[in-house]
């Protein structure tokens, strides 16, 4: 690795923005592919993103911007991916470039619903990462907020203590703290899951359920993405750490967050297709709750939620039935 | 003990108005005391409280109501105080009735100013009440979610088993769940302290950060919480559970916490005392600070959050200068 080594960041929404803009408050130059040309040439003509976190001006000398991603591959040391997860197999089937010697951050947050794999598993099954080679980048992180440079903190996981260190190194500002942790696998998974209780207080919340009830949801949440997490990958970690606690309760308590306005509707009353329809777009929580659901599906560990979730999404239950039946098992 | 206890509650605020609903659900007569004899004469005439949740009607035949303590006390087997912690001491100055016998639960929150004692060392430092007679009723619960028969839970602590379960079995109906704990000594300081946390989510939304740094926050407080209370009683708890966790998140995130409110004004440049007289009112977390302050005057458990809110509400400290400093010790 040579000494001041080169990143990029591969993707065109919000959070990818956001990290971007992190990364020009310390190098000269950032790699950043999208697949917008549209957006691409608004970039390079307007200074800014023209569909997401549009008030961040950026200096556009600053950005090595392409729609090509294997250019963008070739020319970093450190790839940071920010696609949305249902779109990151198709993105990497046009590569040709190799991602062999890549360091590999993943700050997607999702699963891949081709292989039912988090991100980072994904890289490593499919394209023989070594996990040394693979990290994170998770919150409690909400994009807009890096906009407007309020204080946020990251965690960055790694393997590799000294990749964490350097990636940590390169997003830190005035606005941004990274605290660096070795727990890539729990931490990911604490982002996915994270999707799912927000799609549940969504429902909760479209089904008229009130705030006291939403903190008894969040704090049996946490008990359970700890039991969840400790039978995929047990190592010591603090559950309330901002990385899986904060993380869970900047999404459950945004009504900002998609998962949790998806949940909304599903709770008031909308069909999943016609909410899916209704939003444009997929939340992430839908496709964690069938991946989470199925990986747990001896039931080693305890997940009401999850499986309050999954009933509602893919076994077409009544979300009212299901959530006072799930009433009961919380506590 | 007979086979059918009566129950009185002690107070005429919104928890204490909740508190009587839910027992009215399960029993013929509650006994009330309350010290104003004109929302006393309204309830009788009105059937409701004038000033706390006035939308709960009341059966009046179903109340023992009075202004006078002692023939509340004289009545039940079972009190439960709901008086703000700096009226305690003066209201049971008026006692001529002994407490000998008597089962004693506390919904009060907070730290008696006179002694510096949570309100069940309080009865028994000053009462000699023995800790087998003593409870706490404790949240996640706005009142007025009880009173719109909202979903909500609470954890009912007592070192005699038998009596939270009685408590616990009168407390429940369709829109209550309640839930045991031994832990009368810790579920009482996490209700106490979560005054002190929502105060300082005020004094960081006042000073302009967002919902990132809440979450940090949160999360932060509430390790910090396990250790304060590990501290002061040390035993084995699960600081994710409801009575902790959730109670600190549904006032942390409330925007109607008078805590918050404080908080938010001391961030916005209200000095405490303007602060305190626009609110017409104290919050909690004013005086828990410093007798949380105090009683961890060791620093054997580390503090930073509490040691923030008590510089700047009773060393003077600048709020700004406080909380940049305070980010740098969360992670």
């Amino acid at each position: 690795m040579e000494k001041n080594p080169k990143f990029a960041v591969l993707g065109g929404g919000s959070w990818a923005t956001a990290i971007v803009k992190m990364l020009t408050e310390n190098l000269n130059e950032v790699g950043w592919y999208m697949r917008s040309t549209y957006a691409l040439e608004h970039l390079k003509r307007q200074q800014h993103n023209p569909n997401y976190l549009s008030s961040v001006e950026f200096k556009v000398e600053q950005l090595k911007l392409t729609n090509d991603i294997n250019e963008a591959v070739a020319y970093a040391d450190y790839l940071i991916f920010v696609i949305p997860s249902a779109f990151l197999h198709s993105e990497l089937s046009k590569l040709t470039v190799s991602l062999k010697d890549k360091i590999i951050f993943s700050a997607i947050k999702g699963i891949v619903p081709e292989t039912g794999l988090i991100v980072g598993e994904h890289f490593h099954d499919e394209y023989d990462i070594p996990f040394n080679n693979i990290g994170v980048i998770t919150g409690p992180c909400h994009a807009e907020e890096v906009a407007l440079e309020r204080l946020s903190y990251l965690t960055i996981a790694s393997n590799d203590e000294e990749k964490a260190k350097i990636m940590a190194k390169h997003l830190s500002s005035d606005y941004i703290k990274c605290k660096t942790s070795d727990d890539i696998i729990g931490t990911e998974y604490a982002a996915v899951l994270k999707n799912i209780y927000s799609v549940a207080a969504g429902i909760a919340h479209g089904l008229g359920y009130g705030d006291n009830f939403q903190s008894v949801l969040m704090s049996n949440a946490i008990r359970e993405m700890k039991r969840f997490i400790k039978k995929v990958h047990k190592m010591k970690r603090n559950i309330n750490d901002s990385a899986y606690l904060g993380d869970l309760l900047v999404t459950g308590y945004s009504i900002f967050s998609r998962n949790r306005m998806f949940g909304n509707m599903i709770g008031k009353g909308y069909t999943v297709k016609s909410a899916q329809m209704e939003m444009s777009m997929i939340a992430e929580g839908y496709y964690a709750a069938k991946t989470a659901y199925e990986l747990d599906a001896t039931k080693a560990a305890r997940t009401p939620i999850i499986d309050a979730v999954h009933a509602i999404l893919y076994e077409n239950k009544n979300p009212k039935k299901v959530f006072k039946k799930l009433t009961d098992k919380l506590d």
